[in-house]
């Protein structure tokens, strides 16, 4: 498999930094300027932080491997970062995370009026970005671009309606299956399933084919979400930017945890259920670290790992076998690297 | 000036009860059955309750007085009214307000995360309901109202924004115009002008004449706002719905507190600026009632009531002014008596 820390690690660091810095200088070209306090300068506040660009770059690589240009793919690319940092802003908030990319979260620094605020005017930049695929594309393919956009905001929303309802119901007794599906919908559908349907529709205008890189996302993002979870546990902040256990404190189901709550002991289990009954706020500092101690002591973090990595070969192999992104090509090969990618990054 | 406490009045809240009927019987039928827990059975929680179903109304009579038919103008009037739903839902997190519309508030009731989510999902159903524009009356149209609902919604979080702002900042210095500033964007334009402008162009599917009722909505907007907050000093819970006295809880500049600004002994201001600088849960119960007390004795609801009067008359006169809408029609009758209505309603 691929690895980051070989050449074609590099190779795929090199590709993201080179379609983030188109797609955020786009994106901060969107931002008016001047307006009321507290709302446009605060919209480029979370893109100006360093932060991967994984959606922009599988959205441009597509498009171009599939036979399109950069400038064709802009607005979609530029329209899911502006997503994504609508998602980042009001996740924080839902979760009430402290920390983003190796700073203090908006709602922590702003308040949560304003972040809610300034999450909300993020999502209609990303509206009006993908609106102007009309004059760019046709209005054809702009309608479906919308449609695209439409599926991928519902299966996000319901994804953390599934997420927030597991941590307010302290559900304690789910499954693997429960979680891919969860997964799926949060994670794996705008992250990487979405950047790639756009990427193919923009660039071929065919509705039929827009749906062949949809396993490799799924298992990308799948794959891109446990690295996420098992970073949080044992990353390093300076490097991964958020407080590391915060998961834990906010009551996060990841697959860690569930892998845990189905092998760990009765007297555990109910310290579980108890430990994670309470709020946040209420939850202290000796009882995270039991929990942390605990999913270290049971290898969870190694478990869910090596999950990642079969879920990242899996991603591999399908996109190896997708009609259409041509590996020989650079996006082409960007694309099948970065399955190696998501799990061996540290941030 | 029709008041509502007559004929007119009456013929008002009849014709406000069948449109509001039409447009959330429709909403309702958009809602998905099923689905994650505490997410679309939560999207229908506010529009059940009772609402005055003002922007609905707004947007079919305005759509019927320029020619349209009602089911041509559904989509945009069901529009309208998932948006308010999504601001309502988000306006309560940001200003923690408890009750809504007779019950609790969706985050006083589910946690902020949950009613975020809903929330956003609201607004999502909105963009789909815009969306279905498209087949039933034509591309061209259907972006045409994509491009004001972004307009709409620019508006409508720029003046979220200034408001949010003022009680960050704890800004004391207002006067009336950077009231009535904030007021257009933030009430009158996604209340009243959206409404009107998406109904004539429903109507006419011309759009040179979208703006012929800008002046009257933009002064109907100001004057229900002015009754709203006059409402929440002086108003009967059971009717209002919200709890009273909750502005100056939250700190809101209002008209009423901008008078008070204006017009205050320099130690009363000092003590203003002292009570309104702290969290709102760092307020007291005394000192909310000293404020509630300040703004009676220097009248200033009722020059507030006086001025949203005068807004109203300024509106009926903008509205008869307006061509297009006849007067003699049922519908062109009901948006010059609604001037009335706004400022005489007491919920």
């Amino acid at each position: 498999m691929p690895s980051n820390t070989g050449v074609a690690g590099g190779h795929v660091e090199h590709m993201l930094e080179r379609y983030r810095t188109i797609a955020v200088d786009a994106l901060l070209d969107d931002v008016p300027a001047g307006g009321p306090r507290y709302l446009y300068e605060l919209v480029a506040e979370y893109p100006r932080r360093w932060g991967k660009g994984l959606r922009a770059a599988l959205c441009l690589a597509t498009c171009r491997a599939f036979g399109g240009t950069t400038s064709a793919g802009l607005n979609a690319a530029v329209t899911v970062e502006l997503f994504h940092n609508a998602f980042l802003i009001h996740d924080d908030i839902q979760d009430e995370s402290e920390q983003r990319r190796g700073a203090q979260t908006l709602h922590g620094e702003y308040g949560v009026g304003v972040a809610l605020n300034v999450g909300n005017m993020t999502n209609l930049l990303a509206l009006q970005r993908l609106a102007a695929n009309r004059k760019a594309l046709g209005s054809g393919i702009a309608w479906r671009l919308f449609e695209e956009t439409a599926l991928m905001l519902r299966h996000s929303l319901e994804g953390q309606a599934i997420e927030i309802g597991w941590i307010r119901d302290n559900v304690c007794d789910l499954d693997t299956d429960a979680y891919y599906r969860m997964c799926l919908k949060k994670t794996s559908w705008y992250t990487c399933i979405y950047p790639c349907r756009t990427g193919i529709l923009v660039a071929t205008g065919r509705h039929d084919a827009v749906d062949v890189l949809d396993r490799y996302g799924w298992y990308l993002g799948a794959a891109f979400q446990i690295q996420d979870d098992a970073l949080n546990l044992t990353g390093d902040f300076d490097r991964y930017g958020k407080e590391i256990a915060g998961d834990l404190w906010e009551g996060k189901r990841s697959l860690i945890l569930i892998d845990f709550m189905q092998r760990c002991t009765t007297d555990e289990r109910e310290r579980l259920i108890e430990v994670l009954g309470r709020t946040r706020a209420r939850r202290t500092e000796a009882e995270v670290r039991w929990l942390h101690q605990r999913l270290l002591a049971y290898d969870c973090v190694e478990s869910a790992r090596h999950n990642a990595r079969e879920l990242a070969a899996a991603a591999l192999r399908e996109g190896q076998r997708a009609p259409g992104p041509a590996a020989e090509t650079e996006d082409g090969r960007f694309l099948l690297d970065l399955t190696g990618y998501v799990v061996d990054r540290s941030r």
